[in-house]
């Protein structure tokens, strides 16, 4: 249906060739590299030889031959890959005991897992709202789960980055009664942590639920890595549902959903990214199961990715650099313009380390920044190259 | 902001306790029990026995020790997970090698892989449209492209299924002059095939682009099973884009888009369910690149599936079920209601026949079914034991 009040367009006379149908994204990719916003794919090979502060693998458990080792078991006895969504053939033993595992370990009641956390947070985001609920976010939540409030036809409140008042506000002069607050925990860009307990203190205050995408938190946060909802006592509560990502800490791929039985079946029976989505295939779901086994056997790995972290940060900083102060494994450190992000990003990369490069539309405020990870392996030599590397190469006006 | 028209709900005098927010999804869940309308998660284990017509591994790839080998291999190599966004450590060579020899077999210029079919469904609709476009769809769409649709912000018209008339009457009266055409080829319930050649005619006269979601077309249709857009002589076409699932066919999970080169270029820098997502795992692409190459040596296994699923839907059919006359591997049985399928595909299941259940919302039409899947390597005896035992243990109502 046209929702467009403008009048019809006239049927063209002369309709476009069909080899100019296209022809608009070449003046957008023009636009955008005018602004420095191009993105070049640059595939790495399996064994790179470069320091790597740009992934998302903070526990070094990507490449741990219990977890890889793992997902090549898996593919040979499961298949490569699930045959069918979770509904039909995609649920194996090894989904159930996956999700099994996750809930005891984050001490939620239940666990349902997705083909990427992408899909949780479509998934979480849309089945617990809807056009009778509203929604209140921090606006800085990750994309995944701003897609998930365009999909969800909820009235969205979009409130002040980590502030817990205007959330109160929000709710407070909400039109639908069923709400859900929705915040990151561990902010994907800067690295932040949102103030999660006063969020929930005021979600109960107004009786409405609570969603967390504890993506960068779980193996990183909490009591041997149960994640930041754990660590503020929100693991279990009857209004507060976690999402999270294999991806990360877990060195796999895929995502899920924690939080109370009822939630759970709810989204078995209606989130949309989970019904009409092939499961996670078995190496992917088995690779994370073992990650979190290495997890539980060894509790002192989160502890190594936040003491590197700060550290990374505390030097950059003494340097002179604009640096933020990580809550988790993320540091980032702002660059002047697109164009010198990608220049700095680049060098490093020359003198053999990795960093991320965030220019719009991937950060938040419109700052281009690197975007640094820590890692549980990462050791006293390799922080001492990063900051020398990163420092070295930084822009005259980074500082 | 709220986007509602209504009052401000007065603040609760007495808000909710924490342990009744979640209250209405009970609701919710009773009045799915009293339709019919529950779904069970039934994990499967690695070697049930079963007799399998549901899931989509439709050349039998899935647990092809070529395949699965692949991914065994690539998750020691590479690593169980990829890291990272594409755009920061997920691109490995692996997944440059996949995207060439897709683009290759398929006929387009290139390709871009995402971690499903779903995100890459998502990713095309969303970066080919926008506020300024408009988008005419086949009602019956996947869900995944539906989803597209309404993050896209674009005027969409919903017309009458497989009706290239109904296409060119949207396009003639629409308001945006940019406009892309969306369809599935094989539709993914029922397994009929879209008119491509007279949709792509339409497009050309009326000079927009054509999206086509070959899921159930690559592997089955079209020369050596280069899919039913290459079938229709589309491949290549400037104005044409397909995606296809790597979770089918391939036997692995993930999905990819394939189109002009400035096409992919877009969605690299613009598409979000890329942009904002850990790309595929290196064992999945490893496997849906083995499984390609399985194809390529084995040209005949495409149409060994397309003729099991006419010998399946012939002898159902003489039997006096409503089936579909399948165009690649899918065949549909109606069935009297919601509860009725369940009961028929639960005896089946008894029987050592494993069938898919669809009912209200994974079905377009309200219908309820059976939802059956022809395989490369079903045996005479695999469809004599099939066809007696759908026969056998169906209600009197579904003849
Ligand atoms: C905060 C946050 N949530 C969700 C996701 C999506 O998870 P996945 O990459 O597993 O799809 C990411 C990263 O990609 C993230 O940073
Ligand atoms: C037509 C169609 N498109 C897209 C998808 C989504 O692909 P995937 O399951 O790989 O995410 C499916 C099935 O799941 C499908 O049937």
């Amino acid at each position: 249906m046209n929702t467009s009040g403008s009048a019809p367009t006239k049927p063209d006379t002369v309709p476009t060739e069909p080899e100019h149908v296209f022809d608009w994204l070449d003046t957008e990719a023009d636009k955008r590299a005018a602004a420095g916003l191009v993105r070049r794919l640059r595939p790495r090979g399996s064994d790179a030889g470069e320091l790597d502060l740009a992934g998302n693998d903070y526990l070094g458990l990507a490449r741990d031959k219990r977890v890889a080792g793992a997902a090549a078991a898996a593919a040979l006895r499961w298949g490569a890959g699930a045959t069918g969504s979770r509904l039909v053939t995609g649920s194996t033993e090894l989904h159930a005991e996956l999700e099994h595992e996750l809930a005891r370990f984050c001490g939620a009641q239940a666990a349902l897992v997705f083909s990427s956390g992408f899909a949780a947070n479509l998934g979480a985001v849309t089945a617990l709202t809807g056009a009778e609920a509203a929604i209140v976010t921090d606006r800085y939540i990750h994309a995944s789960l701003i897609e998930g409030c365009r999909l969800s036809r909820a009235d969205v409140a979009v409130v002040a980055h980590c502030d817990p008042a205007a959330v109160a506000h929000a709710l407070a002069t909400r039109r639908k009664r069923r709400a859900l607050v929705v915040t990151d925990s561990v902010f994907s860009v800067d690295g932040d942590l949102a103030p999660l307990g006063e969020l929930a203190a005021t979600c109960r205050e107004h009786g409405v639920a609570l969603l967390v995408d504890d993506a960068h938190g779980l193996g990183v946060l909490g009591d041997g890595g149960r994640g930041a909802v754990h660590e503020a006592g929100l693991a279990g509560a009857p209004n507060v549902v976690t999402t999270v990502t294999l991806s990360k800490s877990l060195g796999a791929q895929g995502g899920a959903v924690l939080g109370p039985r009822r939630v759970i079946r709810h989204l078995v029976d209606t989130a949309r990214s989970f019904i009409f989505d092939t499961a996670l295939a078995p190496a992917s779901a088995a690779a994370a199961l073992a990650a979190l086994g290495v997890l539980k056997a060894e509790p002192e790995l989160p502890g190594r990715v936040c003491a590197a972290a700060g550290e990374l940060s505390a030097r950059l900083g003494a340097a002179g650099l604009s640096v933020t102060a990580p809550a988790a494994a993320v540091v980032s450190v702002s660059a002047p313009s697109p164009d010198e992000a990608v220049g700095w990003a680049a060098r490093c990369a020359e003198h053999g380390v990795r960093v991320g490069c965030f220019r719009p539309p991937s950060v938040p405020d419109g700052v281009s920044r690197l975007r640094l990870t820590a890692r549980a392996d990462l050791t006293e030599a390799d922080l001492d190259r990063a900051v020398s590397v990163i420092t070295d190469t930084a822009p005259p006006a980074a500082r």
